[in-house]
């Protein structure tokens, strides 16, 4: 990237009255330079069989390319146009509860021979009159794509001949595999494979899902291959990638594998959403905004964000400012709403815009504008920042599905209480509560030995290999801190046959036979006696070490025998287990002591000050301050004279400084430029 | 009307052992002058296609007209035999859920023609059979008629016809009137109309559901046609209209425009149900009372009450009496209970009547031979009452379901929270507990001049027209209290794209961009200070004042520079707006202020103490008192000498006097007495 | 039996590996002499349609025949082979969801021919394998059958002709009784009978529920009858009954009439599985074992009972075997346990087995160990123990059943609250925390005469026979306690016309006309002020005494002249009746009068030293105290002499002992032995 993209999604399509001229001078006062355009508008762009009228792209791109205002070209195939439906009504998705009705978005089957024919047609037809555009600067395939739960009988019969591959035509391993014998689900002929949506075989469900999301990996690199027809090399092909939603962007997204997904892309995308008011933390900006980061080890995009968005989020003064500087802060190049104006009719009707459905000048606008000016001003010296994280979180679709099947805190009586993304966020948030940054891994990543620390939460489900590689790791010198549930079944959901942890017993230096639930457990021990909060939260593996040393041990009458946390030397690293869900206080106590000893760089500053570091274009290292509260806060200048970016002011090293309540300050150290690269 | 209905419904139907003569003389003792028969007993009536056998109607008939009851015949349209869905399955409507399966009431498409083509049958046959007897006094059609979801291809493709008027086959039109460019809805053929149950468009949803509401005025319209070829002058037609449900009867009915559907009516009629005991309060008696009043703007029928009811209501000493006294203070002509004896099957078995299972004298029935000898006494002097109230709150079906789709307290993580009739209902439990009587108003009524004020509770969908109509009652003197939530949406659903409020701001002063939830927010201010609770409950517009007054601010330090409520000179009236929801003692405070301005007349008494007032046939102002509690209370006289007219009692100006624990006393002024009309 | 069974289902089908020779030798060492096998392995034992493979059946019985193990054959017919569902997808049965899909076990048409078929060829085919092998002691029947809402047309229409045949083809008379009549739900013609699936008539409701439940009588019968041609005499014929469940055996099961089901089988069996830890006070242990010996008026056997079990079910030390003395306590000659090892795939993965899922010994096996070898020590003593209680507690499945149409607590707003199983649960729970042992009775059972004391709880729905013995019961002499809601409505949930309660009226000496909700109610009078909780829990029927003396009123202003607990003398005996639900102190002192009077002998012993005796093959009364708690307990030897079975010490008469926290002690009193039987 040349700048830092500030931008929107603009729908001309969806405009009340003629405003296109009017909104462009607004979006030059705020300082915009992107759209995000034509993204869902097939019934628009196509609004009879083969019958195309791209006047709304058209016009929009020609008054924003007279503008100097980029472009990006969202391919609109995520919400199909009635007709298409009229003529193939079985293009909409046959999921558990049966064939869809038309009228959400992402309700088709993303597989159907004429969804696919139909796409391509609007694909090309789109691309032919955008892509040599000059003021079109990149594309986006699709939006937010899943596969919206398609199980119809012809995704089942590809499911079928996915599984006689991937066991060799073996029935017998399959149903070995998958423990299919169990309730006589054992299927004797591939003939015989009943429905799999009704299947109670967590193995095989788990497949399943992770079959649907290969369908999300193929659909999205089929629509790469149309687009890179078209697209020049300076443009970049990027996809809105989102998280697990829980009202907000909450966690890894259960039905797409983005690691494999992104490998078609040129930049990876992602939309960030997050709690505003006074539940802002910035955690779910750093969180979204590290993975995205992960996907291809590179900057990424924001290619949505909330303006206004709903009532509750609805941002105080300078909380929009603080939220776009906390994106860069993570290695965005861009900040972009959704949208440019609120909408007048239909259903997003309260998520709102930069402008509200009046389309005057309002708070947030006008925080958007000074926002404009700022990148403006000083974007050179945020785009394109690089990080070089310790530490590393290692996330797994598999172990997120799994523990869907076979939840943390199942009981008899039902299958609710944390999952997945509840340990991983527990695990991230603490970190991003002691400003320690980090990058995500994922099973097949390759890159693991470029990190001091690792943190495996809850890896439940998990190949024997990648097991191997993470006490490989600790072999070579690495530190693992892994959370319970963490090597417990295979790829397969085929929970190990030998001592639990499986594999990673070795490194871990522990072993256990059995696990139960707190019941008014606390922990002791010296690592829990410093630390506040000593109550067990969830879950309790009753751990026995063999080599390891206890770090904590279970204060209950019943347990008190057992080990809560270990920690143990295997080779030339170490392996911390944390057999239980702690506090918060507890976890930040084992993490301070890990990343002490495995000579993670920290900084001083906790939350609400959020701290964040990169190296710019010139070779310099910039650190954003973010405060995250109502109230003024201080903090330290680094360990070089800096230029404050945002004021131009100098600080001397050391210099304590103030920041404003939800301010930022941004300190760029003075050493000598690098060349402009 | 020549005297009070007292009554109940009746169904020989159901006896399990033969009780007429017996149920009769227990009727007589009890003062009863008035059953309801026949209504939902079309299996017994027409126990196979084409043969009828109204014989049970015919006897009870007999025996009434023998003992001077009057008789109310409901049509038994609104649950169908079984032997019509065997031959016509496809009579059950359709809904989201798909085709129905028998057994409920309600159930049926009431478009379907074959069951338009039995019902009208079987209504004449009943009419012949009864219409001409002396005893027979009016008629009910169906009962509590609603859509019933009714949503299959016959009736989708009507509204397609329905649409193509509206909007003069204008495609572009609809389109953009109900912007269904989003996510590719836009319609380009009108063949391509797709299934309208899985729009997530709310304008669209709306519509259909306005169209569903017009199905029901059509088929009570269609019924009354029918009955009307038989009835005499001398008998009433009407229908039993019922509320929101929450457990009881709670607020504006969504699924019926009764505005339009009581057109074809003679008489208004309801049903009212109300939790009892510690929790009865009398205002869904009130609420509902005023509501079937206004609809004609004269007196009604109250068709269904509890007796006993459901356990959580057998009532306490004296609280049929109160209720009983309570619905004819407001108006009503009737107090007829659902029903005279418990059923021993099926569903309703603990809808219990005012005989229990075991056909005996209990509490309740001799509390209902007191009633009954009092109407006997009094109801001379009771019944046609006329009330002539200067206040009026606005409702509207379109508001109502505009708010269903988009809710008042919708998050990005879903859309619950209150809704349009909890603010109506905060609107009147506050006037309800000040002892202010009110009218209710819908859009297209054209009354508004009559009042002095008018409350327009969250009006969120309106037309332009009503808007003005509002401005101009202002302006011509009214005045004008108007909540959050309104003048947003046009009757389309779309938000308007002009400042908010929208055309309403004339009249108000103001205008506002943003708005958000309130997170600990108060109100500051004169208005506030001297009111107790000054929370922000719920929803908080961030309001600008041009030229009104500002009677409240929020207290919080980022939306303090924002009005929550202000008072607007304009022409010669007067319009406060509420831009929150606020406790009820600070409505109460405003309401005050109001009325007081406004030069409305009020009562002292508040609450236990219900006040209500009409002018009887005589020309005489009575004036009903009503303990709402366990305690005794004491209230005074108006400004004339007065008679009590339970006990005979004379009572002197302004003198004080008790009311017994959920007692009652009824005071009419000693004028001279008008001639009888 | 010759000796008590200790032991574990067994699936050598679902094994990682081979286990087989290595989980012998650790049976062998736990001192386990049983397993069950075979139960729900369709889909290995013919894998294909017609093409049968018992090799793990018989490697199974040939291993253990040789360990000197003995086997239970479960025929493998409650889980449906992937193939039959392929060939016949109507073999899935249609419930009120429709047509269901293939999956999880238990969604057959239990009466659909062509899985009749298919079960009676595997079972045969098993039998022929099996039934003459010497290892095996015994049979299963299915596994907890249930009809699974089997209502295909085909059911329906068999009900039809039951309808007929009950109401002799009058539908006359079948719709007064159902009391059709009622929202026009008559039937006219046979031919007219609508799908009964969305009735909303509880009596037709509730009369299918029963139809159903004969299903399962029919089906197990049927099964019963294909096995007896093959077992031998020493053989047993069981079944695995369970209980309603509410994530643990709670109560009276739903589904199936086990007083009929039973009458096929030679032993009762059932499984219980409870809460644990902090949360196990044994009274499910109690009261599914009460239920299962009252079955047959025997011992039964406990066929599945939990290991680990769930999560939340881990055992304290001391648990499993407090636990497996309970069961042997309530005279149930087996524990085995679900299952010998944890399963690695598929659904029930964290319903831990014996072993976990790496096979180790652990905590609870090693435990395991030691209740197999005090077995083996004591069990001569402990096995084939008879009872002689004086209490018996009548239960039914249509009072259940009807209790679920009309919810106890029902109001106009839902029907939800407590529910049969929770009365069942407080006279139950109350009478097991005061060590008073008691039997089960059904309506139809024939030994009411036998018992000091009869418990009646919410006996609803019963038919006058029933009501007519028990009357007849107190006349004899017998005591009586019937709780509110009993008599009510007939076994076709016909509501009584007549004076309630109906016909015990007379025995009780009550009558009562109302009935309502407490709110803020207490019970004043004797009974009450010695007691402490003085609330009414749940309902409240106004109670007018005849002859009966008042126990206790109710304090509330408005209730205070009705009683809420009577006591009457009637013929030879007494009859107590408690007409709301009332704290378990009040009530355990209701009891103690009524037991006292009765002339009861009782223990001095309370929860949580629970006591429970019986007499053994020797003729000597064995008494089990059993500690549930966590602290130690002491409790006192009867009125002899006696040893102490697990530890082999002599307690002299009246000697105070302790009982270790969740320990057991077994006092066998020295008498003399009888000759062995």
């Amino acid at each position: 990237m040349k700048r830092l993209l500030f931008g929107a999604a603009y729908y001309d399509e969806y405009m009340p009255y003629e405003r296109l001229g009017k909104d462009i001078e607004m979006m030059k006062k705020a300082g915009i330079n992107t759209v995000r355009i034509a993204e869902s508008t097939w019934s628009t762009c196509e609004p009879q069989e083969g019958v195309f009228d791209f006047s709304h792209v058209e016009r929009v791109v020609d008054a924003m390319e007279e503008a100097g205002i980029g472009v990006i070209i969202g391919t609109p195939t995520y919400a199909v146009p009635t007709w298409m439906i009229k003529s193939y009504p079985d293009i909409l998705a046959v999921t558990v509860k049966g064939r869809g009705i038309y009228g959400a978005r992402q309700i088709m089957d993303i597989t159907h021979p004429a969804y696919r024919h139909y796409s391509e047609r609007v694909i090309r037809q789109l691309m032919k009159c955008t892509a040599h555009r000059k003021c079109v600067i990149g594309f986006q395939l699709d939006n937010e794509t899943k596969y919206y739960g398609t199980a119809g009988k012809n995704v089942q019969e590809r499911f079928v001949k996915y599984l006689r591959k991937k066991f060799s035509n073996s029935l017998d391993a399959m149903n070995h595999e998958f423990g299919l014998d169990y309730w006589s689900n054992r299927v004797n002929a591939w003939e015989d494979f009943p429905d799999v949506r009704g299947t109670i075989n967590g193995s095989l469900g788990a497949e399943f899902e992770k079959f649907q999301r290969m369908l999300v990996d193929e659909f999205l690199s089929w629509q790469a291959d149309i687009v890179n027809e078209y697209r020049r090399e300076d443009q970049f092909i990027t996809h809105n990638f989102d998280f697990e939603w829980r009202g907000y962007s909450y966690g890894v997204q259960p039905d797409v594998s983005q690691y494999h997904a992104c490998k078609c892309l040129s930049v990876a995308g992602a939309d960030i959403y997050h709690p505003s008011q006074d539940r802002l933390t910035g955690a779910e900006i750093a969180f979204g905004g590290d993975i995205a980061r992960s996907l291809k080890q590179d900057n990424y995009l924001v290619l949505e964000t909330q303006a206004q968005g709903y009532l509750d989020w609805t941002p105080y003064k300078g909380q929009l400012r603080l939220q776009a500087y906390s994106h860069i802060a993570s290695g965005s190049n861009s900040v972009m709403y959704w949208h440019w104006h609120s909408i007048h009719n239909s259903f997003e009707t309260y998520w709102k815009g930069v402008l509200s459905h009046d389309f005057q000048e309002n708070d947030t606008y006008r925080e958007a504008c000074v926002i404009g000016r700022e990148f403006l001003e000083t974007g050179s010296r945020l785009v394109n920042l690089k990080k070089k994280n310790d530490v590393a979180v290692l996330v797994s679709n598999e172990a997120l599905t799994a523990l869907k099947w076979f939840g943390i805190e199942a009981t008899a009586a039902g299958n609710n209480g944390i999952g997945y993304n509840d340990v991983v966020r527990w695990i991230y948030d603490t970190l991003y509560g002691m400003n320690v940054e980090c990058d995500f891994l994922w099973p097949e990543s390759e890159n693991f030995g470029q990190y001091r620390v690792i943190i495996v939460p809850a890896l439940y489900a998990a190949p024997d290999i990648l097991l191997e590689k993470l006490n490989q790791y600790v072999r070579d010198g690495g530190n693992l801190l892994a959370t319970f549930k963490t090597g417990f079944a295979n790829e397969n959901v085929k929970v190990s046959h030998e001592l639990q942890p499986h594999i990673l017993g070795r490194c871990l230096g522990i072993k256990y036979h059995q696990f139960t639930f707190p019941q008014g457990v606390k922990i002791s021990g010296k690592i829990a006696e410093e630390s506040g909060d000593r109550e067990v939260k969830a879950f309790m593996e009753l751990l026995e070490p063999d080599s390891a040393e206890v770090l904590a041990s279970y204060e209950h009458y019943n347990w008190k025998r057992y080990a809560a946390v270990t920690k143990n030397e295997y080779g030339k690293g170490k392996a911390v287990y944390v057999g239980c869900m702690l506090s918060k206080t507890v976890l930040e106590r084992l993490l301070d002591d890990l990343l002490k000893e495995a000579g993670v760089e920290r900084t001083e500053e906790r939350f609400p000050v959020i701290v964040r570091k990169g190296k710019n274009d010139f070779g310099r290292t910039v650190c954003f301050y973010l405060n995250y509260s109502a109230q003024r806060q201080t903090a330290d200048c680094g360990p070089s004279d800096s230029r404050e970016l945002l004021s131009g002011s100098e600080l001397k090293r050391q210099e304590t400084f103030t920041i404003e309540p939800w301010g930022v300050k941004i300190l760029e150290e003075m050493q000598p430029e690098k060349e402009l690269t």
